[in-house]
């Protein structure tokens, strides 16, 4: 049997092609991976034991970095900033700020919305009606009855994948129970299905999304919640994910959870209130927070996907050996 | 190559057996999903395609049966009552209630040490001192200053794992990202390694855990924590888990963030207070709540899992066709 003997055989140049999304170094050890484990069941005796066979077995690492650390130590290099077009700055009444970053890359037509429902004024004075537990928190005015600001699109396309193509994408050596490849890029999290080409930003916490009755409404970027719990991934690719909050999740994340079906908040004094929302870009430059996220093609964010793998430190016993896509939050850190 | 036309090969039996954790259905299915990619890598041409070679594939199911629907619906038989030595009721200080089930099948030691720790009345009028977002919250005494009840072990043993040999637990057929294996037993969310005969209760949402110090310190039970965020799986073998919120997990999640490193709160005036914790065997019987626990082991569950797989409806477009572990919580139902 063709190669029995080494973990590269006839088929595993196959395996390091797919289609659309450019390998990086973490792809290919995952796929090295896969390729000895295939190998092991397809040559009887190979290791790893036949108790693991066709199941992905972590292989846990002593000695990684401390995420922390690699986060402190990143060079200038390993952050880009966030553009003030696409920084949306939502101040509650109470005097907490959620900043939010878009995501025009994935969802452009529900950015082009936001900037523009933002810059009409359709947030001052709107309520945080929804706080639902282990789910979302969910801000906005109700589409239906309300003029829409000038230069809003009313019926969006479904902007719920993108084509992964001109993607180069980080991806991760560990399985994922929803799609076939998980990763980063440009600082957001993704899936992607090698198959179809296509690619889509994912519902991790702080994540944020675009309201939306049924099918095939998308909402037009007037109604957002963002994740507030585990990880909802059963919406993604249903709903359009438009960006995730980079400061400030707590102010949503920590409030009392709404007592009706789906959290929703009946008595308006129960909703907090959102004092104005602006994009950065419109803010006097004096006044103008400024974040910087870590660059997921640097090689900080390598190690600090392995260290969130790995944890050791004088506290873990026992470093996992792998990571949840929703457990790497890409570090944010505020500039100037 | 023996085994190239069909999704059974030579090696199909070793792949159905493995140590110490029986098998069910779905396992088995998972087990054959990974045999035929294994099949299909080794057989040059055979489906699915190359691109996804090596990697699960999500395959979602249209039309499952919505998983509220399921819960309602399931018969009386596939409920088990939760008991009530493994029922703590946490009273906060402002009327809420937080209630727990212990495991002991899990943590002998420590949920032993939690009930003498609630009859020595050890947490009546501690505090909430901890609160992370996208983490945990934390509450309890000090233990190293204060004298422990009558009857609590002082250094339990380190009930991280424990063996899986006597377990039969519903295993999942999507991969996970911190184990070769994941499922449920006995209304518990579990990881295992088949190799090792190990298996451990995870760090899912409402999950309860004993605080320590460092290694080789378990924690007595005195300080306890709930995970309030995202899964923290990568605590999964590197602490005591001794159990889970089932009502009343807002109360914790809910609450403001801790200012200081790890979310400590350093002003006492700002940790909630805990008014008395009881275990519900030693509440009289007519104020004793009564919960029941969905049977893991039964056909409403197995349903309720692929429901939440492949959610479907008319808010859906597009079911999953996989679903986290900790996207599947147990369904929970008051009695009486």
């Amino acid at each position: 049997m063709p190669g029995c003997s080494a973990p590269r055989g006839p088929h595993s140049h196959s395996i390091e092609r797919h289609r659309g999304l450019r390998h990086s170094r973490a792809m290919r050890r995952s796929e090295k991976l896969a390729a000895a484990a295939v190998l092991a069941l397809a040559c009887p005796g190979a290791a790893p034991p036949e108790a693991d066979a066709g199941f992905w077995v972590p292989r846990p690492v002593s000695g990684a970095a401390e995420p922390s650390t690699i986060v402190k130590e990143a060079a200038a290099s390993d952050w880009r900033p966030v553009a003030p077009e696409n920084l949306l700055l939502m101040d509650l009444a109470d005097g907490a700020r959620v900043a939010i970053e878009l995501a025009p890359g994935f969802a452009p037509v529900h950015v082009a919305n936001i900037r523009a429902l933002a810059r009409g004024g359709w947030w001052n004075g709107a309520k945080v009606y929804r706080v639902q537990d282990k789910y979302v928190a969910q801000w906005g005015v109700n589409e239906a009855p309300t003029p829409l600001p000038a230069g809003v699109v009313k019926a969006p396309p479904a902007e719920y994948t993108r084509p992964g193509a001109a993607l180069t994408p980080r991806a991760r050596a560990f399985p994922d129970s929803y799609a076939a490849r998980t990763g980063h890029v440009d600082g957001w999290p993704i899936a992607w299905t090698p198959r179809s080409g296509e690619a889509w930003l994912t519902h991790c916490y702080a994540m944020v999304g675009v309201g939306r009755d049924l099918a095939p409404d998308t909402g037009t970027g007037g109604e957002l919640y963002a994740v507030i719990g585990h990880a909802p991934r059963h919406l993604d690719r249903n709903i359009a994910v438009v960006g995730r909050v980079i400061d400030g999740i707590d102010a949503l994340a920590a409030r009392p959870r709404g007592r009706e079906a789906l959290g929703f908040i009946k008595d308006e004094a129960n909703q907090a209130g959102i004092a104005r929302v602006r994009l950065a870009a419109d803010v006097p430059a004096a006044e103008r927070p400024r974040y910087e996220v870590m660059r997921t093609d640097s090689d900080s964010f390598a190690r600090y996907v392995a260290g969130r793998a790995n944890r050791g430190g004088t506290f873990f016993n026992l470093p996992a050996g792998g990571v949840d896509l929703c457990n790497v939050q890409v570090p944010v850190r505020k500039a100037g």
